[in-house]
């Protein structure tokens, strides 16, 4: 991964505007902790209405948060005016998530016209400690001209 | 996909217990309306608190409840005392998902003595009409001994 | 899956000339043995030179079947002049792959102007017995005015 | 990544031979240029014969390197007497394969009992300048007892 250069100054904001309005992101706790070109994290901290059946975070809340990064990370190069898609996107499953919050770093492996590929981890933290669970790449698409930005 | 045998004749019921446990499931509406031998439906409702920027459904929710359908496809057909983990999964989203509700219908492809591979169809509806909107595949592992249980 | 209608009456011969292109395929005996619109088929007869360790086809010989057979797919369904490139593929392997050969179905799932998600299931043959192998998804993309063509 | 301990001392001479087994691997001319413990480089030269149709190495080739280099990498720390099996794997193809010979190099993300999962980076030379062409994630498992070694 090699440092990234926005096509649009005001990637930041941009970034920021377009996740407030992912209200899935707020109703999983999920908080945006870094943007930078090419690099987004999300946080999303443990709580008990977010597990599955033995008491770990659910597979779809760290795809969720992952997902959301990989797509900012890949919006945050895209020119002013396109929208950013996801079309897959592929989660591995490291080791059950539990401790106190995990971190989902997206991170722009190619960014190419149509097509950007990145980069999703996941990792758990609980005390001083902590551990990856979860690694996605995924592919995310620009959009130009069907009435959608961001 | 041929008629799978269950090992387990109160399959359903450990299902739907299992089920109940994933407090994920209940955060975002899902539903299980469908439980038989290898075959688990989820239904989620279009609610706004669920969206993305652009307010289709967030591909996070579609992959939470495929990946529950898929994992309760794999568990029916399991035996008595072992449990279940995803091991991964991919989706491809094919159209943004809107209207009103979705359907993530998990199939088991393959069931083995310890991977089972399931497919995950998500099929949005609107009115009378219904869209395939998202595809995926799923490596799920049944678990001994370690403690957990469905 | 709908029946598809191609945009080029010329599909088949299109697909066949650019099969041949792929010298891989001759590589790996491959044969193209099914062009219809939106699903193509290619056989591949089991060689004590395609083998992995324990002396199955080596799941690299799957894959590469299963994704020209998805390309083709995908291709057939492409205006005149554009070409197909693989954007990605995910091939969950669910049997040993023995028998005197196998064959890769590829079918398109949803052709947009841009992406094409295909489904490609293996199916290896053994005398009168047949055992589905493998499954891919992959994901094609149209491409245009790259210097590139098929 | 952490350094990882080998269970067989012997791995190194076990990962050889078993690679030597893989005909396929020299049909397409592959070479195992580097075993370490969970670290297994496989080096393919640009052949006229491993091309698809628009003369790019086809992604099956990028494909096969990259399921070896990430399976060996898996055995290389398994125990003595185990068999290693792919489950699944996705690549997302980052550009077009040309140069002179592309490297996969499989690198051990997570080793459990059974499950271990591998990341397969695929870069292309090309005189002096590298490129990565592609990247998979592939999960491996862990044989016992099935009348398999290596």
């Amino acid at each position: 991964m090699t440092a990234q250069e926005p096509q649009d100054p005001a990637y930041e904001s941009r970034v920021r505007a377009s996740f407030d309005k992912q209200t899935f992101m707020a109703t999983i706790g999920a908080r945006l902790t870094r943007v930078a070109a090419g690099e987004v994290d999300i946080e999303v901290a443990m709580r008990p209405d977010l597990v599955q059946q033995h008491g770990f975070l659910h597979a779809g809340v760290l795809a969720s948060a992952a997902d959301s990064a990989c797509g900012y990370a890949a919006l945050s190069l895209m020119p002013t005016g396109a929208a950013v898609l996801s079309i897959e996107f592929k989660i591995n499953l490291l080791a059950p998530a539990s401790g106190e919050r995990v971190v989902a770093a997206g991170r722009v492996l190619r960014a190419g016209k149509t097509i950007t590929v990145c980069r999703g981890d996941v990792t758990a933290y609980a005390g001083s400690s902590e551990r990856l669970v979860a690694t996605m790449v995924a592919t995310m698409m620009t959009v130009r001209d069907r009435g959608l930005t961001d």
